[in-house]
């Protein structure tokens, strides 16, 4: 926008601000801040702080001209994720100590009384020269620093680095505010969907007080029915609510008796029919929601013990008959009970698993999931050990199942 | 703003959008909108329709004069909550259609060419002279429209109506649509809300399939809970977290045996000490989260069985030792449970659950609770109203509850 009118300029910046509002994601929105800011004042380079913890975390880098030159993912090399103190021993903790911009017009000529030298190593390293830099604090709802942006190296029209101007001050200023509080919405969007996942999680891991899996169980199998999600390509928004609905699966074991539910031997064929009706109740738990949420719960309780060849249940549905959903939570359930321990089993091997995946591709499950999910192993086994069982889970486990099964026993004495 | 120069327009609009988007509650933001609008263009009066269901609905208005004459309640009576088709035959509805603003110099002097005539119904009953209009569509993210915003009678500097300018069409149009992202982004959040809300209720409602209780137990409950939360002047938040965790305080329960849970007749001391767990086994389901909801419920789950005297349990604690919310969960609870049909039993009628209330303070309840929740009466008869058990709730949980108590039965066989 340089070159452009005030009065233009600032009619952009209402514009720009609408686009930043209508940004959800953080990450997303971070990266848009930094290319906006850049933009608004013909600047080549852009670094985005977030302050967390009463520090300064590094968060995004831009600079046109080194991307230019290396590429953005080898410029990006360059630069450490680094943490700073909010303290006057650099630019952008000075102006997030003080909640004033510091506009720099040559970095190599800063005044002799000035707290701290500029470092020139990273310049070396690339071979970058910087020279005038604009540093702003992005404020939120109340005022309170949130991060700081900062912008390098004003191009003339012959690209030639020079100072910002006044007016670029007053225009990041402006927007620093517009990106503190859309900042801050973000974040407050992204620790609610956490809150809602957590309780979720808890609700449905107190099914272990029932059943003998572990609430990690849970978690691990709706992180994989997410990966394999993502994997399909389906939107976000589907993704996310498979995420969300999965925890939900095994609701309507809640209404089994718990003769059957811990019954330590083989089940009889009633008994199975009993324990195989906790799809049905948890479809009817959760059904008739105009929710997209519960309703995907719903879908998924119902399916999520269908197969692929039609031997499934409760309506031994077959092939894309079956809903996404139940096909997705068959592989993510399966594959997790198989591959961990429970208190009456060990888990099998990682190869023995994987076998068994392979060999059900086209009987239990859709074999395009099976693919799609083995297409991501790395990222399965840095899951698992994310959410892994402790000796303390299954202690617990362990003597609630016997809590359970021993008033089994004394009922029958 | 009117009379500022065009520069220092478009900043007030900068910080206005800032303004906006840190509200998060969707009636404030309202009320903010068409405030702002009205001083963004010198106006006297202003009115905000929302778009639901292709239909116009009207929502706040505002009129300065009419406000000081009779007074803000008196004044809304003169105005109906109408809802209006999209279409030419209203300003509010052409706006929305076409999307373009439309600025009216004066309301009596339409165009012959004009599709409609203004009705003077309202100037007269109200003795208000309308003059000049100036109505704008407001845009969410993706330029679809959500709503109308239309400002009435601008006022020179003798506060006589004079027609609004081409500046106030454009400034107030780059406003709405701020606005309308602004409206867009509360009305996800409130739809987020309701959704996680929906979630907490249908899962926590999962209980019903072990315990003789309805889930319209629970959504009452959680709704006498934040009455009383609110009416003891928590801060918002803090009634939004109470009403989040209400539904799972008795999340425990699904650790109780069936063979105890499912008794038809009088626990034994022992079974009672089993059953009583269910405060411990929910806490310890819910404990150790830094998610507030999930902390909160965990207090919940744990106190809501103490009484005021120090004779309840699980830790007989006594008077304010006991948490608040452990105290309101109380109140609520009891009264739900004497006030509804379970099972098992028929519903008190009214006065003897309020005697029984009121007996009780001091012995299981909080007196200042108590008052708290007898002084709001009316809000708790339309909570029982709006959600009241039908006759299929009751054979679903009686079926429920003979097919768990039965397969007792089938068991001691």
């Amino acid at each position: 926008m340089r070159g452009l009118p005030l009065h233009e300029k600032l009619a952009g910046l209402v514009r720009i601000g609408i686009a930043l509002y209508s940004v959800r994601d953080l990450d997303e929105l971070l990266e848009m801040i930094v290319e906006e800011a850049m933009d608004i004042c013909g600047a080549e380079g852009g670094t985005l702080y977030l302050v967390r913890d009463s520090l300064l975390e590094f968060h995004i880098t831009r600079n046109r001209r080194l991307e230019k030159a290396m590429g953005r993912e080898r410029m990006s090399d360059f630069f450490e994720k680094l943490v700073i103190p909010i303290s006057t021993t650099s630019m952008a903790g000075t102006c997030a100590l003080t909640g004033k911009p510091m506009n720099i017009p040559d970095l190599y000529a800063l005044p002799a009384d000035f707290p701290f030298r500029h470092n020139p190593e990273l310049d070396r390293r690339t071979g970058y020269r910087s020279v005038s830099q604009l540093t702003v604090p992005m404020q939120g709802r109340s005022g309170e620093c949130v991060g700081v942006l900062q912008i390098l190296n004003a191009l003339d029209e012959n690209g030639q680095p020079v100072a910002f101007v006044p007016d670029d001050e007053m225009l990041l200023s402006a927007f620093a505010a517009q990106a503190g509080v859309s900042i801050q919405n973000a974040q407050l969007d992204e620790k609610l969907r956490r809150s809602h996942q957590e309780t979720l999680f808890r609700l449905s891991g107190a099914a272990e007080y029932r059943d003998k899996e572990t609430s990690n169980h849970i978690r691990r199998m709706s992180h994989y029915a997410r990966l394999i999600a993502a994997g399909m390509g389906l939107s976000r928004l589907e993704v996310a609510n498979i995420y969300h609905a999965a925890p939900m699966h095994d609701v309507g074991k809640i209404g089994i008796p718990d003769r059957i539910l811990h019954k330590p031997g083989p089940l009889t064929a009633d008994e199975r029919t009993v324990m195989e009706s906790h799809c049905l109740i948890g479809a009817r738990i959760l059904e008739g929601s105009d929710v997209p949420v519960v309703h995907q719960a719903s879908v998924l309780a119902l399916t999520h013990h269908e197969k692929w060849d039609g031997t499934g249940y409760p309506q031994k549905l077959s092939g894309r008959r079956i809903p996404l959903e139940g096909r997705i939570a068959a592989v993510a359930d399966v594959f997790d009970a198989l591959s961990s321990r429970r208190c009456y089993k060990e888990a099998w091997p990682e190869d023995k698993v994987l076998e068994y995946l392979t060999d059900q591709k086209g009987k239990h499950f859709d074999p395009d999931l099976v693919d799609c999910f083995l297409g991501q192993f790395d990222e399965v086994r840095r899951i698992q050990a994310t959410h892994q069982d402790t000796e303390e889970d299954f202690k617990k486990s362990e003597a609630l199942s016997s809590h359970l099964s021993q008033d089994g026993v004394d009922q029958a004495a």
